[in-house]
């Protein structure tokens, strides 16, 4: 199985899904990527790397950055108290409502839906004197790449817009789930959905939940392999909106995706993958990624089912 | 029918009644009034007035205010303009739910719900320049009484504590539904929130639309007859959070209550009546002022219907 | 004021709104009822008789039976039983929605939607040797007319087509809110709504709720006046579907519509009347018959407010 | 790794929580059941089965027999057909909820909440000459059992109290998702769901689905390698009621669950496995059997992630 090949036969079969479909368009400067743009990567446990395409173009990573903070929101307190603040069932709603944190007294259902990743960022607030270079140190060391950044451009337009996130926020703070000020956990997380990052970088960050907790860069047990499984099913269970049933269906894989476009996703123990295509389906996940993942599991067989 | 000794025999018959309720306790000044408080007030068309108890003694007034800014927000863009922006059906939910918003795109249901009175500040915002001016300049004119003013210790507990108005401003703001900035929005909603007055006061101000939208004492048309017959509806459909039913099954008048235990009603063209009893029951509306409503039409046969 | 006058004005008036409503389709009989059809009656307590129109073609009355049922329900088990299986506030959904019942553990919010209508029902079978006849006899009574009955074609539609009716009755036994078997619920349920009377017919049978509770025909004190009051208020406060609120603005009296395109109102003290106009509304109220009702209190001034 | 010894450790460590549970008491049969049983069964891909406890007791498969329903109406509709009456997604709602079959206008969420499970039912019906015939077929060859059967007291016991499938079953009928007249279809499904198997029956059927689709006892490729893989997906993000992201992160395996108190799950490529036990925790899945997966996965480390 030669995983260049594959990546060349995906490529062209998911062009002529690329148009349809839709950039994000609530900040201008993701409104400004070509809907045209199309990359990937694949990094082996053996140590290989494939790529094709726009691979090594930054784009903005959003939502994926929920996976990262998870594990520092993790380490930083542990399962016990982690999950009393935050719950794990998929939401079976679109990605940022308020409904069901009303029914359920300011606890979000799962991390990734935008209720819980505010509270994740409040914990790591909680626990550390300076949280966005904690969070930077952590995501350059996942990747192995020192020169990843947030894009202040993107983290300032999110802020303006952000009316949707505030409202979360204030209300979490109304059930007594914020421990910091509203303000300076919007701050934050506008920053962490503001990373900047190519399908490489991805790629290679992801390493760590492949490769059971232990990251290949560094050679760091960042989780035990008993953390990283259970980090694994709520990316499956929960890492792609309100889709997350189609997407083990079609693909197979635990994965997380962002508004950006991107999509990172694994096969425990084999490879990490990256998928770009800023086009979204109605449920906010790349259309052309999800497709390109979806043909990489039937091609290579290599499903977790 | 003589209504001092109805007001006699109905303090009588609240008082057994008056411990059961539980005074509101998000902000220490409210907290912090008796709980065996209890006034009444009525003012007739005829242009009579009958107090018992604490008819003198100010309290906050919290969302009996929705009333004032309505006929406000009426006056400044007209009834077209006004019920694209917010409707006029009971919300059959908790009176700041977030929920119905969401499903309904973030026009409130109706004016006296906390989201749908932060669109009648927005408007009021947008159409006067010293705002919180215009709303006293206002309240004094209904009431006949120039000492009307905000708490300023009300207001800004409110502030410190509104996590959950801040979160309905800002989804509010998400869906295009405010024009003005959040902060501005909040200031003005918390201020409105603290007016401080007593029953005779009450009473007197919604001589306005007991009498058909004249003002007995400033002489002056505020509404026209149709436009205060309509007000009117919308205080019974609406005006009790989600006890609607029950106070019109019970009381039978139109009606607005707030959280800091009165409730301002009125017979159309005979009299007004406001009661004041902090105690609330398990809807938000004050649990002795309720029967005491009850009690009163139930007397005198005045039911609307 | 000559009302003979003002009907042939609402007559003209009402002409160019017919055509905007859509006929209700989902039984035959229903679906071919002429669009055109527009009838009105108004029986004033000083014992005039006002008609224009199709005022004396029979129609489906659909769901304004269940203010009879109401009644009898009220009658045969009083107020305290009655109000422990049904809730008495607006829905805030549309009218066949089987979601607040879950949520509220099979307690209807009231007894005008299709839930709370076949707890009715279950208290009359309770209450009862020969239900239909009961209900037969109370309704011809009430309209002072023997030859009203039920339309054992549009009987037998509703049963065809009453899954949904179907899946409430059994929802609600779940509940244990039910005593008799479903079967015979629907049965009763389905023939009440096929009761098959004219304008005439039913303005004279609101005439004891315009009348405090005494039937002018009978001479019978059905109800008292403190009973016949809160039947008003809930006819206003919940008994136009989901446009109450709207109904008591634009109208401001308390009435009830069915599907078969009638509304029957009245005017506390004063007057019942009917319209019948077979187009609906998005809400399920007849269109040209709302409008009817709205210039009639606009031309009279009658609102209750 | 000894599985025999592995079970034996499981056996001892579940001791102290199975009166913990809380056996299902909505039918006679099932509330008569000993809450101290516990069984377990595991079947590998290499032929080798180990068992403990209570592995060889019938009990009440109740809704694991949605799996082989959905296999069924798989092969005889296909995927596209299928996927057009039923959804798969994660319900995020209690497993009989109403309330998302009406916000989705008849289309159930997942073929394994009770809606789903009835259009499945449906899709038999609509398909086999003797439905009831083609199940017992169907899972005594998967299980390799010719002596499976119904037990007619509990499907008979099911139908008697099953008011809430019939609001089900009509409501999905309302909508136009049931081709098969509803009385049928509650008939076929009551019966399913008295299946009476033990956990050697059930480890031993899913053996097909742990083995890509191919059953190891009639040596027929039942699903396509592509179709087994996705119904795993659909066991694993909605197998185990609202419970599915909590069932994943401690179990990480596909699994079906039912209120008798079984669990089947399996580890592709390598085994199946039922525990019984029939406690239930509050979501409805068997306490200890989750418990002993669990432990199961963290000794043998073979978790999906």
């Amino acid at each position: 199985m030669d995983l260049q090949i594959i990546l060349e036969e995906i490529y062209k079969e998911v062009q002529p899904f690329i148009s349809h479909g839709k950039v994000a368009d609530y900040i201008p400067k993701l409104a400004a990527v070509p809907l045209e743009k199309f990359g990937m990567a694949i990094q082996t446990l053996d140590g290989d790397l494939f790529t094709i395409g726009d691979a090594v173009e930054n784009f903005s990573i959003q939502s994926i950055s929920k996976a990262y903070t998870l594990t520092l929101a993790l380490q930083f307190i542990g399962e016990d108290r982690l999950w009393k603040r935050v719950g794990r069932e998929p939401s079976g709603n679109p990605f940022n409502s308020l409904v069901q944190l009303e029914y359920e007294n300011g606890i979000p259902r799962n991390p990734f839906i935008n209720a819980g990743a505010l509270v994740l960022v409040d914990i790591i607030l909680s626990n550390s004197k300076n949280p966005s270079q904690t969070l930077l140190d952590y995501v350059r060391q996942r990747s192995d790449n020192p020169g990843i950044d947030f894009d202040a451009e993107v983290a300032a337009s999110e802020k303006k817009t952000g009316f949707r996130n505030s409202a979360l926020a204030n209300f979490l703070k109304s059930f007594g789930n914020l421990e910091n000020n509203v303000d300076s956990v919007l701050d934050a997380y506008f920053h962490q959905c503001s990373l900047s990052m190519n399908c490489i970088d991805l790629a290679k960050s992801f390493m760590m939940l492949a490769n059971h907790g232990l990251s290949p860069w560094s050679g760091k047990q960042v989780l035990t392999e008993s953390q990283a499984k259970r980090i694994n099913s709520l990316m499956l269970t929960c890492g792609t909106y309100d889709a997350v049933g189609d997407f083990a269906y079609r693909v197979g894989l635990p994965g997380k995706s962002g508004v950006g476009g991107g999509i990172a996703a694994f096969v425990p123990g084999k490879l990490s993958v990256c998928v770009w295509s800023p086009g979204l389906n109605s449920y906010g996940n790349s259309l052309a990624g999800t497709l390109a993942l979806e043909l990489l599991t039937t091609k290579t067989g290599m499903s977790i089912f």
